[in-house]
This record gives structure tokens, sequence and C-alpha cells, in this order.
């Protein structure tokens, strides 16, 4: 099991935000150790944009950290509510039923929460 | 007991941040389902504008909240720095010292924590 | 031991946040008590800037608050990316590799998260 396991939180759909939670994550594996930290990104409310196929400017940090082991959950109630489904997000995002819900159990579970 | 004890924080004071916090709660309890999990709302700084007895535009879903058993705290020095007191809350809202302490013990007693 | 240990994070660089955030550590400190509470403060991207030697509006607050035992903490990554230094910093504040890792071997360690 890895040492770590931490869970970021993203809620808002500007560029600027979404461009450092990833750098955030990117940072922690680079300090930690891709193999001592497990991390998931939860994406609610306008959060769930930074997760959608196209258009997408932050596809290749996404790519490189999916690679890495990170999870990138999108929350289905915010999807439904923006017009959205399951389809219009990146390959390899997955959708949880409620993305509060996630945040809370995985910190019932042990997992540390960050919100950038 | 509950399943799950989650404790929400909000410290900002416009509409639209207090909009989408509630929603996340009733999204939570409508996921976990009602007896699965224990919800507090911790609002402190100009968070504590969205519990005003007036105006308040989120009256409706509060009460509904409540009527599923959320706690709404407010953060008493926050109040006061505002010129504000218990009378200018909603029916129900609790005033407790100080909103940070109220977090810390919560997650101190194993509480999650979402900061929407 | 302390009977609450408490992390906050600051990740943006307006005046008004950083007030907020120092606010908050001095209100938890005079409600739970000096001796009953350990506070530090993990400032990463933007919020690295309330910590700098100068300019910097809230150095008297950051000084009192010192001397109650608050850990200030600035993440290396970000003083890099910023162009900043350890120099840069005001007397006491400490350089942790990446505030992210900081905020999740706290949490991992039993302390509370506050975002504000």
């Amino acid at each position: 099991m890895d040492t770590y396991r931490v869970v970021f939180h993203i809620d808002e759909g500007d560029i600027a935000r979404a461009n450092m939670v990833l750098h955030n994550i990117q940072n922690l594996i680079d300090d930690l150790g891709q193999d001592e930290v497990e991390v998931a990104l939860v994406a609610n409310s306008e959060g769930v944009k930074a997760l959608l196929r196209s258009p997408n400017v932050h596809r290749r940090q996404i790519r490189k950290l999916a690679e890495q082991g990170v999870q990138f959950l999108a929350c289905g109630n915010s999807l439904r509510f923006l017009g959205l489904s399951e389809d219009d997000l990146l390959e390899g995002v997955r959708v949880v039923p409620a993305g509060v819900s996630e945040l809370t159990k995985k910190q019932t579970d042990g997992w540390a929460y960050i919100r950038p």
C-alpha cells in the first residue's frame, strides 16, 4: 500500500485554477515519489470542465499524470446539471455519482484532502 | 452512529458560493442517504452572511437541509466583527465561539472536511 | 502533546486572503488556548507572497503568531517558480520541498486541515 493517499478537489472552472491543481499534483508526486503516494482528483461543479474531451488545454498534463497512476473522477450530478455526459470527458476519466460523496468516503478511509 | 460525518466550510459572502455549498450538501445526502451521513456547515468570516435572517435568498434550501438534520454553525468572532449577533441569524442556526475551532475539533474527532 | 494540531493552507496572493488566514489562526489560538493547539501555515503558489521579507503588510501579525509557536512553511517549488529564494522570506519562515507534501504528511499524521 502507498504510504500516502491524497484527494485533490477542484470545483471552479477557470483554467488558471485547474493548471495550479495539476501542477500541485505533479509536484507532490515528484517530491514523495510515485510509489509512495496514491492521488485522486475529484472535480465537481464547474470544476468538471477541466476534464472535458474538448476543448481541453490541460490534455497533456492530465495524460501524463494518469500515466503516473493519478485517478481523475468527475461528479455525475455536476455533469448532468451542466448538460454533459461521460462521453464529453477525456478518456480515462471516471464518473462518480456525487463528487462530495467521493471526497467524504476517501477522507473517512484515511486520505488527506487538499483544496487548491 | 452515522457511517459518515462531514463538515463543510464557507467563509466567502457571495450568493453563488453559498448556493454551491448548499447544493453540495443536498447532493451528498441524496447520494449517501440521510441515515448514513451527519453533516454540519461551519460559516465564518463573510460566510456567516449566508445564515442571516434577512435578507436570505437561501432560506428554503437551508430549512429543507435543517429538516434533514444538517447543523448550521456560525462563528461568533465573525458575527461580532461584522456587528451582528445571534438575533440576526435564521432560526435554528447555532453560534460557536470560533468557526476554526469547530472545524478543528470535528476533524480531530474523525469528520471529513470539504471546502467548496 | 497538544490536544489539537491544525495546518492552514494558503495559495492565493492577495492581501485580504492572507489577512483572513492570519486572523483565523489568532482566533483559533485565542479560543482553544496556546497550550492546547499546534498550528502550522503552509503557503504555496502565490500564497508564499504573504511570507516575503519585503514588502510585507502582515509582518506584525506574523511575528506575533510566531511568538505563539505558529510554524510558517513556504513551498520551495513555488519560490523557485516565482524567482524567489529563502533569503526573500521573513526571518523564521522555513522552506519545505513541496507545500502539498507537507499538507499530506501532516494530515496523514492526524492534523486537521483548514483552507480559508
